[in-house]
């Protein structure tokens, strides 16, 4: 049997993983999919995780939360530490950390700052599972992204996608194009606004991965039978100046009528949600559109797959 | 045996229920009030339920809380999301209700504009209980109304009560009438602030529903002997002019001299809670009075026998 | 087999307990500590324990719930109840507690007003435990506290030791000072700001009550070879003059240097934190030092004795 390397570990940035991690992952998700509930309730029972959510978040929340408590595990849950903790009293991060340690199993943390996961993790003896630290990394969120693609076309060696949106500040862009590096010949089309271009550093990061990343500059360039097109939202939150936000907010939208010209028979429509506008609704019953479906509900499988191997 | 028609389904209004369905609800608590802790654990044991409460409360999201606990299953918990949500970032109700149906196996929803809990229903796969939408419907409360009476008298047949205050806004109100319309020769007295009393429409309605609507000017109007009292606070949340509020909100005060005067023996002394000064803390002793006792725990009883029907 | 005296019962204050029921609750967590996860989640098993926290807390809310949620039992979270609750419609305390007390086995509350707990208990026909009111106590804290004093020197007898910061506010070092005072020969030096300085009234009271205290005036009086220093927060929000809290907040600093000059080889280095300054980091890693560690590590084991013994 082979080593699980997850154990006891740490998942901070995709970085850490490599191709053989990352499909054992999947195995461990495709059988929890098989699992019957009554049965999964033994696999983290007596296990506590810490769920420390500085920023509002619904998916993420709610998956994990449902994650460890589908497996049988429980929850100590900070939805609002920056109003319920004592960080509002002046508690350093690391301080909470350390005390949080002394009472659960694992710590699951998303927060604004990017690196405080990596921060957390150099503190605490427990894993540490980033949920998501600003315009850093989100782990989680591409291997649900990753396995959604892989569960369609059991592979993710040859695939051909397309990226749009916030390529510059969208953390699940770069957290996907790293994960999709570990596999041979991908070829990203990237369409997004000039100002919310991937920087140049990260182009030829990726291009050095042995990523082809192809700039597109507009709807009508998306070449024909692409496995998968990933929609993102123009993150306001990041933007200081609002009328720079509204203007490119809705720059390219993915409506019914582009998917009927430019979609493959199998492209799979996916975004890391919430969408503000940038899918129309009209394309939410077309079957290939999986951002509201399976992509959400195997965010929640490869989080419990990920909590089972490291806590296991 | 009988099928549960409730089975799989939503719990969106009053109306979608009748009287055979109604006392099988109440059948279903009294089973439940005497199982033993240890042994409800079964009965949603591997379920989750998302409790999504988009505005405050303590009893409906603690009662619905502890039903699911009670009974074994699991909660997901967003007390607030308007801050600890996507909904923060422009996320519209659908598709946060989507993303749960992916977690979840029912959705209890309260929300303060009327109507979302059916465009909830009509977007998820999965059951949803209202559990109170703005000047809408609050079902569940409603039906451990009515179960605490109905528990008292073993009938809701031929039943006459009093309710007080805030009858225009009050959805307890509204679902409670359409509740004991299901039953026969209901006489129910009225009495609020002119401004406050219920609509013309919803006299009409509730009269061709086959209840005995009177409406009296003043405490000392009360007739003797009736089933319950049933007081409301005048609610502070609906008022634009908050003159206008401090004038009405405490025109109708219960007290144990009013008691003393007007109930009978086994009248039952009710109110949704909170009360906010209506009536005095000098009548919470009397044996009648159940608004802080039974009335609250049938709440945890009932919501028990709704998830418990709806998830088997 | 000796009686459980706190079986059903409040814990408001300290003063309800004696030597003898402090030393059978930290028998309690001695046991509690070796049993395996699995096998402690039957301890607590169909019961439900309400925590209402209406002060930002991450320690005391956080330890708490694991400790139901370790032994078993399952919990209802009210983390901001000003917000989230029906308080926010004006419900005074003691209703929110009735029907608190319909639907748990016991309630953990936490409140910035002196008194409330002990509100709470009155009103409440279930166990009340407090976990901190405002200037008032803070009982379970001193329990873990003097359990980690009493882990390591075996006895409550005869301890010396050091408190320093703000005496004058600070609920814990009230609430600790009562604890060892059921014990002998106390002898506990104090070391604040002049305006922070336990009452007069304290200073009488702890003296009647047979501890030593001695007041000394700078870091260098520090006597050696002491059980323990128990330094605190100067409590930002109890100060209407924030310059006057400013001034004040960094008066004793516990750094690296002095605990090489002052303390003795098994000093415990303790702190109830949150701390904001006044221990500097370097500090940590001093095997003395067990603010985030063991001292925590016991808030966890102590509240799991508490709640066991409350409600087996």
């Amino acid at each position: 049997m082979k080593k699980n390397i997850l154990k006891g570990n740490d998942l901070i940035s995709i970085d850490q993983l490599d191709k053989n991690i990352i499909l054992s992952i999947f195995k461990t998700a495709d059988k929890i999919k098989k699992i019957k509930p009554k049965k999964a309730l033994n696999i983290l029972k007596g296990k506590v995780v810490a769920l420390l959510f500085f920023e509002p978040s619904t998916r993420t929340f709610s998956s994990h939360c449902v994650a460890v408590k589908r497996l049988g595990g429980q929850t100590i849950e900070h939805q609002n530490p920056m109003q319920t903790s004592s960080v509002v009293k002046g508690e350093t991060i690391e301080d909470m950390i350390k005390i949080m340690e002394q009472y659960s199993d694992a710590i699951v943390i998303r927060h604004p700052v990017a690196g405080t996961a990596q921060i957390c993790a150099k503190t605490a003896g427990i894993p540490i599972v980033n949920a998501g630290d600003g315009i850093g990394e989100h782990p989680t969120q591409a291997l649900l992204d990753m396995y959604t693609i892989y569960e369609k076309f059991k592979t993710l060696d040859g695939i051909k996608g397309l990226m749009v949106g916030d390529l510059l500040n969208g953390r699940t862009i770069h957290s996907l194009l790293k994960g999709l590096s570990f596999f041979k010949n991908s070829i990203i089309y990237l369409l997004s606004p000039k100002v919310l271009r991937l920087s140049k550093k990260e182009l030829d990061e990726f291009c050095r991965r042995g990523i082809k990343l192809i700039e597109i500059n507009n709807l009508n360039d998306i070449p024909p039978d692409l496995h998968f097109w990933y929609w993102t939202r123009v993150q306001k939150e990041r933007f200081s100046d609002k009328n720079e936000y509204e203007k490119l907010k809705l720059s390219f939208i993915l409506s019914k009528d582009l998917v009927d010209r430019k979609a493959g028979k199998k492209t799979l429509l996916m975004h890391p949600l919430p969408r503000v506008g940038e899918i129309k609704t009209e394309v939410d019953n077309d079957p290939r559109a999986v951002y509201l479906t399976t992509q959400a509900k195997n965010g929640m499988y490869v989080r419990m797959a990920l909590l089972k191997m490291i806590l296991e």
